[in-house]
């Protein structure tokens, strides 16, 4: 089974040996409050764009603090590229692809919050043409997990939907594939 | 990916063209309180033994009509075989399988009953002598679901868990690989 494919989950242990492959991630940790953090103006006007500690700051002021245990979710409107895969990738005549990603600082913020994992529209969490994969070594280090490819976004509410991500409990697996439910409020 | 491998969702479509793709279920059909049927000590004198009607009649006098949308699980004890598949499948010299299940007649009760689904901690939610398949053809072709290969369920209570099928949304698929959680009480 291919671990890293369609709309999946990245274990810890993606990045680092030794860390939480996905058949280990606590039950808890994949049942929690989506916090969505809508970036489709500024991705459509810059694939590159990363959300930056200042967006996180702006949605606490309307919603209160992001709660222990949330679910942070990217919603960059991209699933609406699929199923075109050129547009999905947007990749530019070097092959590097261009799409809208956490940074690394807003994850770090994220962490002190004490989210459970992020999760976006796109391919990764981690914008498309970062060659250092700064945002992964951060979070998933952090014993985070990524909900990748993840179907369109655009009817969950800001705050106050619960997911329920089920990633199949593949033994001593980096990631897999992952059904992801959204109880609407 | 393999349809019907590891913990597994049968979808409708198993059986019959045309019917219910495993991507097609409706979710609110994957969700549902949990009618466990034990039938430990029968199976563990009668490997061929098949849950008949008067055992979900003696369920209802104790626990009150299986209520619609329930999802009923066989639980035989046999995930306690697992990981010795020999044990698990337990085949005879003519290689037949033999573990407990479910009986055409009883499944027609629970198909009144309006349960969205049948799971069970066996390869099968069949007895495993089964020639006929016959109540693969009685569930499927009502439209239920079937979740095989299901972990040690020893754990819940006969009523009062409330569980979640989570399969993976293959497209077109006869069924897939499932996460399935219950909430307990």
């Amino acid at each position: 089974m291919l671990e890293h494919y369609g709309t999946h989950l990245d274990a810890p242990a993606h990045f680092s040996l030794g860390k939480t492959t996905v058949d280990q991630i606590p039950v808890k940790q994949l049942f929690g409050p989506a916090v969505v953090l809508d970036v489709r103006e500024q991705g459509a006007k810059d694939p590159d764009f990363q959300l930056r500690v200042p967006h996180i700051e702006e949605w606490e002021k309307h919603h209160g603090q992001v709660s222990a245990g949330a679910i942070a979710l990217l919603r960059t409107g991209w699933a609406l590229r699929w199923p075109d895969a050129k547009s999905y990738r947007n990749q530019d005549t070097k092959g590097k692809m261009h799409f809208p990603g956490f940074s690394a600082e807003a994850a770090k913020l994220l962490i002190e919050r004490k989210v459970s994992g992020l999760g976006c529209d796109t391919m990764s969490v981690e914008y498309g043409a970062s060659e250092d994969f700064a945002l992964h070594r951060v979070t998933l280090g952090a014993g985070l997990y990524h909900l990748e490819n993840l179907a369109d976004l655009s009817t969950l509410p800001e705050t106050g939907a619960f997911l329920i991500a089920a990633p199949i409990k593949l033994e001593g697996g980096s990631g897999g594939p992952v059904r992801v439910f959204a109880l609407l409020p």
